[in-house]
């Protein structure tokens, strides 16, 4: 099959939700299009910005970073090692070589120096692993940013994580983070940075082959502690919708931005919670200490436990 | 295993997302209490009405019009002769034999002689299957209901048939649709009879159990014009879903139709279109001329344009 776009040249990657295959340069401008498109259309970044690039050493955070740089905007890679061994160690190697190859330091928050390795972190939270990574890595994301004067923080979800994350809210009819979903969510006072998804149009197989054809030299294996992420079964169904109705994902995101809009701004109208400041860290947070705090102190109630 | 109710008996059916087990008779008293409440709780049949049940000879609706028989019910069965070679022939045979078996007659209207088998109707207007299946069965169970003086419409739509059309209608935010999903639709002016399904806390697994238990002799085979209905895609990946995390289904629907409301209320809001009167057959529509009478023109034209 010839590229959809130059009719030359044979496609390399097909991507049957947009009826479209692409040669490797042409899907290039396809890719880069997609998400200009995505910062343009919700205004995620200009280009006065200094861009805090979250890099798990996976291909979408690697893909984005990449992305960003070409595109011109002023970016810096930040990593959080979990602590998880092994994969941790890999994760790491990957973003710091990459970041090497780009002539680009990393920042790097070791889990470990700081008290909480994601692995005993859950344990002795008695928290499932996934949402206790989610809260650090939210803590850390704009901790870094706060302190060193980035203006966004930039993450690599793509268009399956968010749509499955959609799904996952619509199941549990979870008024309170459907309104939070969002590609953009502004700074607030209490120095809470903008946080943005760049890659919210494209979706995983597209990173994946943006990585693969631009030679990037990502951590390919899962994180050996989401094997029952709950996300992932909402992507395994998605994917079977996907599959026999393809566009059905993109779609089902694209309109939730435009007619979903609703749940925000019912959200607002309730009242949504102003941010304050974390009692025990002064991070800004809508609760009284920070999610962060209240999952160090149930790490070191656990950690007591055990020792008596 | 012992029944998780009565502690003495085996237990027969596994209810994960109930986290029950019962023994033939406790799963009767279940099921039957599953049904009452769903009817009581959203006021869908009172002891005056009569009933006219839709039976395809179909496990669920065989089971809906046993249930309601045994909970006292003035019911009568009406069963639409679809015109698919052997398939209806089997169906129709089964639902006369399980009407006979409780000494009741059972309607019939056979599509053939009304001049719209579905499998020539879809072919010559050029529509899917199901969707045009739906739009004359819909108009056959009112039309008769209305002439015959019957005050409510059952259906055996189950809680998994529910849940995937449910699903379905988010994944394509299709509003007009999601505000008129419930279990029921009241009877409107110019002869729109109520619509109830009282089967709607009931999964597809439980109704097979029942009737099997219950020796209800029912077709087991799938329509033969449904094997890439849409409808089921939703149905697997739910079923996925559930299969990992028991009781989403039926947590999905039914906090949809506490909150979920909102879309309900919406469509009301933005000014439901009001009944009219079909300008060609008179019957209830919320267009100038019913979908079914839109659709035998559309047949009729294509039949012609066949024999030139």
């Amino acid at each position: 099959m010839k590229c959809k776009r130059c009719r030359r040249t044979e496609a390399a990657v097909d991507l049957p939700s947009h009826h479209a295959a692409f040669c490797p340069d042409c899907f290039f401008v396809f890719f880069r299009r997609q998400v200009e498109e995505g910062i343009r259309t919700l205004a995620l970044l200009s280009p006065e910005d200094r861009v805090l690039v979250c890099v798990s050493g996976g291909k979408d955070s690697l893909v984005l970073w990449d992305i960003l740089m070409d595109l011109g905007y002023r970016t810096e890679g930040l990593h959080i090692d979990l602590g998880i061994e092994g994969y941790s160690d890999r994760s790491r190697e990957k973003t710091l070589a990459y970041a090497r190859s780009r002539g680009k330091e990393t920042i790097v928050v070791d889990l470990r120096e700081e008290g909480v390795p994601i692995p005993e972190a859950a344990k002795r939270s008695r928290k499932e692993e996934c949402s206790v990574c989610g809260t650090v890595k939210r803590y850390f994301f704009n901790r870094v940013a706060a302190k060193r004067g980035f203006t966004a923080v930039a993450t690599g979800h793509n268009l399956d994580d968010e749509a499955a994350r959609l799904l996952g809210n619509l199941l549990h009819w979870d008024g309170e983070h459907l309104s939070r979903q969002h590609p953009l969510l502004p700074e607030e006072t209490q120095g809470l940075v903008r946080k943005v998804k760049p890659l919210w149009r494209v979706g995983e197989m597209e990173t994946a082959a943006y990585g693969f054809l631009k030679g990037i030299d990502y951590v390919t294996e899962e994180c050996p502690l989401s094997f029952d992420a709950t996300s992932l079964v909402y992507k395994e169904a998605l994917s079977l919708i996907e599959e026999k109705m393809p566009g059905t994902r993109r779609r089902f995101y694209q309109e939730f931005l435009k007619d979903g809009g609703r749940f925000r701004s019912e959200a607002i109208v309730k009242g949504q919670d102003a941010v304050r400041t974390c009692l025990a860290c002064g991070a800004p947070t809508y609760t009284e200490t920070c999610g962060f705090c209240r999952l160090k102190a149930r790490a070191i109630a656990g950690a007591e436990r055990r020792r008596r």
